[in-house]
């Protein structure tokens, strides 16, 4: 068993992957794709052996959370969950000083959601050692949902370079959407987004991305086809349809795929409204990367905490 | 220090003991029996060294939750509670949903307890490689609290060959009695079943289950007694006594007893109800095996997963 | 790397510190510094392999539960956080049954906190083989916070011998307060109470400690002074001012410690009501020790646990 080589790293963060360059953003993969190898073979590194990591998420989460935690535990880490019931919020501290707190008890990697966008910014304003990885914040961001959708795109198609990925839904609102923008737009890809006009036309004009509301159009000579959770409470906000009509025009199905896009790959971040953006009969097609996806998590954490942990050795 | 021998196991779930051969049982027991010694003398294999367990308590536990987290803690698992508040379920992602995407995410043993009655079933359909161990399902099974009396009940009486064991309560809506039914039967065991009609009938007839009403008469020749905790919101129920009256007619004090089997053993699941199904004097008495019952509780739980994680092994 | 001497110490559990020798409490923190340089060299000794340590705190908490959690797992503990929603208590099981149950599954140290003055007395009478370290108890003791206020103090000023402390607030109240002054004055320093008569006047002669009123005197030759939190629901109580007549002659300012004692440390539990108790200014300004607090409270807990440890190998 060869020792894993883990680029040195000159982040101290992860707040967005806006922030990542190419060559940086394939580190990642790369390392993701070795550490996913070597977890297969039960031949993990303990890379974080030592390192305190505490998990603090003030939005419910599940499958965020675990491949998180287990990325942490897998590689040694000592890991904290501040995520339960009963922390000083009862007391009235302020999240900065509640962030302080934490690094003075040695947290040096502290993985965050918040329901307010920018959240994790103010985090690495307030800390000074500890490395503050976003793990979902408001409508802004989701640094790691984006890498493992890269890498589960760059496994099913070799190389994002020159692939037309479609994204459906409410991109306006989803903090995936934007991350998967900034990410698949750098590693060679373009993107549409398709959806009711109030849901898609913020990014007219991003470079890389174009804006459609026809359906068919959009998928016309799609690589990936990825279909946004749809949030019932927003599907009768202004400007757009009824759930009924969202169904009836933006609503992925196998018939739908097949004739305008046969041989494109079928991706969701999950968890689906069956019956609503896709249909249940294509999450489980033979098409669908949906299951890779969330297989990618975990390796992608070990290799951003991994990446993190490498910097923090040279405080 | 010798190697603990783990025997081979068929089995990919542990859904119920009615499924579980009288060589199986056994097997458990002493496995169980073993690595109880092996933990006194600190001297524990580390059989779960790379496994990942996760826990998904979706009813309140103390004593079943802490002891299959001690139990695969100290075999070296990484433990995962997800158990507390914030899950995907406030997404209203539905069960499978959540199982399969654990499975995903690398949970090889996933410790389920459910409201439910069934549900563990449905868990072990949904998922591939993860093996699923019912922690309690409803009014139906729970199969390790009945591995864990019949161990004790085996190192109290040296067998059950031939053993009367009087369970004395609401056995129709207890998970508790109708595994410790199936094991203790299994095991050599005869059972009497002892309580007001509503409660006891549905099991007249099973082979090796006698029913009685009559307390005294139940209690004639018994090796151990088991009271089970009284649900007061049911004691009113149709066709049931107050609480009163099953105080005075089937509630264990240490005059009955001595009066009808000074020699028999004393068991309780836990938590009991003092004053109700057994006087407090009774839960400590000399004769009482219910700390050993909670002794058992880690034992019993590291030999499942122990011989879970054997089977696994062949994936 | 020379192994860390842990002296053998023949208390079973931390109720107190007022139960402590000036010796105990100097070994005490004679340990914790010796290990806080080992956790910063990465040196770690794993005191606690094979030793079961529970978290049950029926209080909410983050810097006392995270910095317990991390000084049990970083010395090798294995760590059962009981804290989270869904315990027995929904069963109405009793606090001593659930300790009895939690002693009977092997948990050795159980870490408690409880909204009732005197609980820990409590749960270790009611137990037998695990040791109960108090983690707070309603209004009467914190004694590893006085721990670490003794630790943060003694590195500040060289020794606590004849040093002059100045406690402002509501004592009478505040388990901080109580365990600080024993702690202090035991180790040699003069505490001074200082706030509104119905919030120190309860102190007034006991061996160590003065009691004033006027905050101006009490800080004359300080050399070190802490606040306390403001509880503002209480700041309306009987016999104690408004909130503003509270900041007006007994909040902590800049000016006034200059004035009064410009050599003094500032000290705070935390988390501070900035602008109440005292200013945001002084929090970070270079006299404050509160960043220091919170970081020997992991290497404090971690003397604490390893000392009872090594009682708990005579069982």
């Amino acid at each position: 068993m060869t020792a894993t080589r883990i680029p040195t790293w000159t982040r101290h963060h992860l707040l967005d992957v806006d922030e990542l360059s190419r060559a940086e953003l394939e580190s990642v993969l790369d390392l993701a794709a070795e550490l996913r190898t070597r977890r297969d073979a039960g031949e993990l590194p303990d890379t974080l052996r030592g390192v305190a990591v505490g998990l603090a998420f003030y939005e419910p989460s599940t499958r965020t959370r675990v491949s998180f935690q287990l990325a942490a535990r897998e590689l040694g880490a000592t890991v904290t969950d501040l995520s339960v019931a009963g922390s000083s919020v009862a007391k009235g501290e302020s999240l900065v000083d509640t962030l302080r707190t934490l690094e003075r008890t040695g947290i040096r990697q502290l993985v965050f959601r918040h329901p307010a966008s920018g959240a994790p910014y103010l985090a690495a304003r307030a800390v000074e050692r500890t490395s503050i990885v976003n793990a979902g914040d408001g409508t802004h961001a989701h640094p790691t949902q984006a890498l493992l959708d890269a890498l589960t795109l760059r496994e099913a198609l070799g190389s994002l370079d020159g692939a037309r990925v479609v994204i459906v839904g409410d991109a306006a609102h989803s903090r995936v959407a934007r991350s998967d923008l900034h990410a698949l737009v750098r590693l060679g890809a373009s993107v549409v987004l398709c959806g009711p006009p109030a849901w898609v036309t913020v990014f007219a004009g991003w470079p890389g991305v174009s804006v459609l509301t026809d359906l068919d159009a959009a998928l016309a000579g799609a690589d990936a086809v990825m279909a946004l959770r749809v949030q019932r409470e927003r599907a009768a906000g202004s400007g757009v349809p009824s759930l009924g009509e969202y169904v009836a025009r933006w609503g992925l199905t196998a018939e739908r795929l097949d004739r305008a896009c046969p041989a494109a790959w079928l991706m969701h971040p999950g968890p689906a409204n069956e019956g609503v953006e896709i249909t249940a009969e294509l999450s489980t097609a033979p098409r669908s990367l949906i299951g890779r996806q969330v297989e990618n998590g975990v390796p992608i954490r070990m290799a951003v905490l991994s990446l993190l942990a490498t910097e923090t050795d040279r405080w």
